[in-house]
């Protein structure tokens, strides 16, 4: 049986990859820290009896090899980290994948289908704005071009990361695959429902959908002793005006709607000018497309009425929009049976972050289950997940891929 | 007699140095834009017969010996502009000066007291933190150490920047004056007050204090999709109540009190994640040293109250305080009897922005006047003010300088 220690090991080993002074962990995609926790991660693949590979873009891979040559039940999550994050966000994930192939392997021999554990090599957008990188590279959705054209805040394109960390990134279109059948993710929950109730386990129904809004407010640069109240059209104005009220907004739409402002640039940003121009970022989620698009129409018109008001100028245009992702039904239905047979007390739950099995979603059956996240804490050096959940998340996960790769 | 064709003629001359693309000027301290205006004063100021001298700071001087060794009358203002920043503001005092002594001396010839018109080196604080740096050094007030230790965004000294336009900064304190009996500037207004009411000259009862607060607002960081609204403690929320909050007082307070609030930090500062940390800063400004104190204090009052109600931290710090500057009496009326002597519509008004006056206010009787700013813009390429009122502000400036340094 999968024990809290072998989980709690894992977890620190995984964990010294990447540590700063603080507690927290930064391993950026393709950095010294990132190549040094795939090492740890193929050293604990191989040591769990699993076979060893990596792709193109620096995916790695733990294969249990299937008897019947039928295509891959994949598991895992991504090895990147946020700035100063923990060491179960993504981590959880691989880690329990490995311990759940190495158990099934101990316990049961050769599958049937194929099994496979990955360690994804980026999913948090940190280093470069290319989230999911590792996901979409497996789906055939990374191009040579946005390797070349996508830059880190020091200049550094992907690809000359890539050449850094020994990947040839004209290999891209390699690392596509067409053999996965299903995608079955572990993460920790990163809020605190699970932790709140008292329950172990979170079969998630749905990823919730994500529209980027960027707004930029008008007015007149002035001068802050010379203009008086009256003469001015200080842009700051109205934009905290709209970031209350989206914020009302998402207050009166109730759960699981959530609104944030989190990216400002107020311009030209000196403390004896008024501000002349403003420019702020809009985060609008929810798991139902239709309530997402009423919101986001909803804010549009509240900006556009207090711009009105104010009698300043709003820009406001969608950076992005990624529709809910809707998790398999039939390996939900697998995940919940086998925490029932477990005896984990588990419950269905919206996700509210976006994960891995969103883009896979789209492609193959997938689904993904959470264990609690203490105080609901994540992208910080304090999240936390028990040994006991840890443990208790791979064997529920363990017992589903049995139940996908196993013939009787 | 001053004419508007020779103040027009000074005014593009000196305009053509520093000058940009979009029409806007900048003409940074000790950068070669402003060495090339320094030239071009010092041109000017030679060919209106006056005796050329530059001090270890870069402030040029013209000077008309009196015939009695009695201490200087100084006029002029600042040579240095802000970033895009227009022809007139600082300029139009110097190039006034330099009109006012070439007229004094072609119809009176040697005046009792020494005259002299000075180009400031610096007073925006638009390169370097150091606002009033010609003022100061006059009075004594610059030392060795603060040229070595203030930088400009590329991280360059002043020390250094003097260096390169050939000054030397060790001989920083030969720059102190103690001869200067009496300050006198013209400046434009950069409000729209004279402007809109037709008039020529407004006579400066005071310069304004200025506060600025520092005020930095902890919540917690969180995650935008996992974290639901009622878990939040956004940073961003209290701030932009408070920045909603600060503009009240200052509409309830009236004329002429002003409040701004110009430069924000919001950290972490990504879409997809909850503020946590947002800085800003308040400039306070009132003509009244206890009102300004009240302001600050309500100020101070009512961001912790709302800090309080949404369960956040606040720090709140004060980076500056000056207190108001009230201009010479007897100059004031030397001023005004001379507007009248010239058939000019003048009025008495405080100040909006600060000016080298109010340095000089503290250590000698100082007074300004300033002539009308179209459509009270400045700091913008669109800064104007017609050739007429150029000229008449520099006839009531020689009248004044007449009546000071001219004994019957």
């Amino acid at each position: 049986m999968i024990s809290p220690e072998v989980l709690s090991r894992y977890i620190s080993t995984l964990g010294s990859c990447g540590a700063r002074g603080d507690g927290g962990l930064q391993r950026y995609t393709y950095t010294a820290a990132w190549s040094e926790a795939q090492a740890t991660v193929r050293m604990l693949m191989a040591e769990a009896g699993l076979d060893v590979y990596v792709d193109a873009v620096g995916n790695v891979f733990g294969r249990l090899p299937g008897s019947s040559g039928e295509p891959v039940i994949l598991t895992g999550s991504h090895i990147d980290t946020v700035k100063g994050g923990g060491k179960y966000d993504g981590a959880l994930g691989i880690l329990a994948g490995i311990a759940a192939l190495g158990e099934l392997r101990a316990q049961y021999g050769s599958p049937t289908a194929n099994l496979e554990v990955v360690a994804l090599c980026e999913e948090e957008g940190s280093r470069f704005n290319a989230n999911f990188l590792g996901s979409r590279a497996m789906l055939g959705l990374v191009s040579t071009e946005e390797l070349a054209t996508t830059f880190d805040d020091a200049g550094v394109s992907i690809r000359e990361a890539m050449v850094g960390v020994g990947l040839d990134p004209d290999d891209v279109l390699s690392a596509r695959r067409t053999d996965v059948a299903a995608f079955v993710e572990l993460h920790i929950e990163q809020s605190d429902r699970l932790h709140e109730m008292g329950e172990d386990i979170g079969v998630v129904t749905v990823i919730p959908g994500v529209v980027w809004l960027g707004v930029t407010v008008l007015g007149r640069a002035d001068h802050a002793g010379a203009t008086s109240m009256r003469r001015r059209s200080d842009a700051f104005v109205p934009a905290a005006q709209m970031a209350l009220a989206v914020r009302e907004i998402a207050l009166e739409a109730g759960d699981p709607a959530v609104i944030t402002t989190g990216r400002w640039d107020v311009r030209p940003g000196a403390a004896n000018i008024v501000p002349g121009e403003v420019s702020f970022t809009i985060d609008v989620r929810h798991t139902d497309a239709s309530v997402l698009s009423g919101l986001v129409n909803e804010i549009v018109h509240r900006c556009e009425m207090l711009a009105e008001r104010s009698g300043s100028m709003v820009q406001i245009y969608e950076q992005k929009r990624e529709n809910p992702s809707a998790m398999d039904e039939r390996l939900r239905t697998l995940i919940e049976e086998s925490a029932e047979l477990l005896g984990a007390r588990w419950r269905t739950m919206p996700s509210g972050a976006g994960h891995d099995s969103q883009v896979w979603a789209k492609h193959v059956p997938s689904a993904i289950m959470f264990v609690p996240s203490q105080d609901g804490r994540s992208h910080v050096p304090e999240e936390y997940t028990s040994p006991e959940h840890c443990a208790l998340g791979a064997r529920v996960l363990a017992a589903t891929l049995h139940r996908l790769a196993y013939r009787e």
